[in-house]
């Protein structure tokens, strides 16, 4: 199986004081190559959400750091699935910059298929679970 | 020892499209809980960052969450030193709910001393270790 | 009538690549005063957005910048009503580094009553009303 | 002459309480779009900030806002260059939501080169010059 890869360049305004990414923003780029993983649904990630109403709030999330990204990087972000349970999942992304390929973070995020009007958790969707495993590790 | 405590409110735009805390947000209210914890060293931490070009960027951040903080709420937020090493220290964040006291979150976040000149690492400096020990868990 | 003051400082991450505290983060720093101007309310702003279902979105926002900010400094901002009309109000805000009173930028935001859940104007309510008046220009 | 065109979605976690984009976060998106419109530089625009250390401070930035955006949405952000001074420019920002064209917001911002050294405005590098002029209103 392959990784879901997502590009994205680091912005003037994503640096921090030092210089360097700021490190609550790698997760918010992790985020938003989840949000690009699940694009293929149908009405997107926005239509689970705000259609379906069901999030995937996270339960936990790490990340080990090893090289910093600076504002002109590209990120390049590899999405697998390491677990898929029955309503939850473990998503792996590895963060590297694209110029040559440096790894910069890995990241992992358990996410739980959540009923936004109830905030309970549910099954995981079908079409959900079909997007992980298609990208499984 | 007791826990360095930082309280602030969840902002307007500090909640997603599913109405609660953006989950890269909770890094974030930590990274400024560890803010006004060196607020204390001479300089405070601008003055180590800018002054003496030592950095304090993260090597590893993790996050168990427990129950999502909303606009509104006012985050009560606790910082420890779990570890304290030659270079590197281990800081551990309770979030809770400031109102009725509901844990939220738990965060670990470490951090090496590095000179933001070389890149490399370094010596935590002396101020900065007895802030860590003072607030040793 | 005099001005309500909000003072905050500028943030590790507020700034830019090139240093000094990212221009759209100013207006982001006038919406979090005005969110503290109105927190008198019953309920503060959050009741009125959240429990009233009142939202009071921007129609205009201007500002000239004068002196850059930058980590470290301590933004004053200070807040009056230029203007208070049916349902709109135009808002003044003048920021300035707090160590030695040099203005940093004038912003004005021009904000209408809109009810969020038809998305359309109202009368300003009677509260809000009451605290612009009190800082009327 | 034609306008630069440049698109990007709001995203999950770029509206507010209200459930709209945030209002600061349209400067954001336009600042956005102008590094796009000076990514064709030498270097694109990280070459002229980090490496010539010439930067394109705001000294005015103002919006009309004409109706929301909503995460989900595509904004399309057409950007010409009103006015080309010695050293400064005035540039506008048209944003509609790219589905159906509704016009959702007018910016403008005016930029002054600036070296990042001395922190004193200095003549439009000639690259930053023949790119305004190509995209003249």
């Amino acid at each position: 199986m392959s990784a879901f890869v997502h590009e994205r360049a680091v912005r003037f305004a994503d640096v921090d004081a030092a210089g360097i990414l700021y490190f609550p923003r790698f997760f918010d780029y992790c985020h938003e190559a989840m949000e690009a993983f699940f694009a293929g649904l149908d009405g997107g990630y926005v239509g689970l959400v705000s259609g379906r109403r069901i999030g995937l709030p996270a339960v936990h999330a790490s990340a080990d750091f090893k090289a910093p990204l600076r504002w002109g990087d590209v990120a390049r972000i590899a999405v697998t699935a390491l677990e898929i349970g029955n309503s939850s999942a473990r998503l792996r992304y590895v963060l590297s910059r694209a110029s040559d390929g440096v790894e910069s973070a890995v990241v992992q995020h358990v996410v739980v298929a959540t009923s936004l009007d109830t905030m309970t958790k549910q099954p995981l969707p079908d079409d959900v679970r079909a997007a992980l495993t298609r990208h499984r590790a």
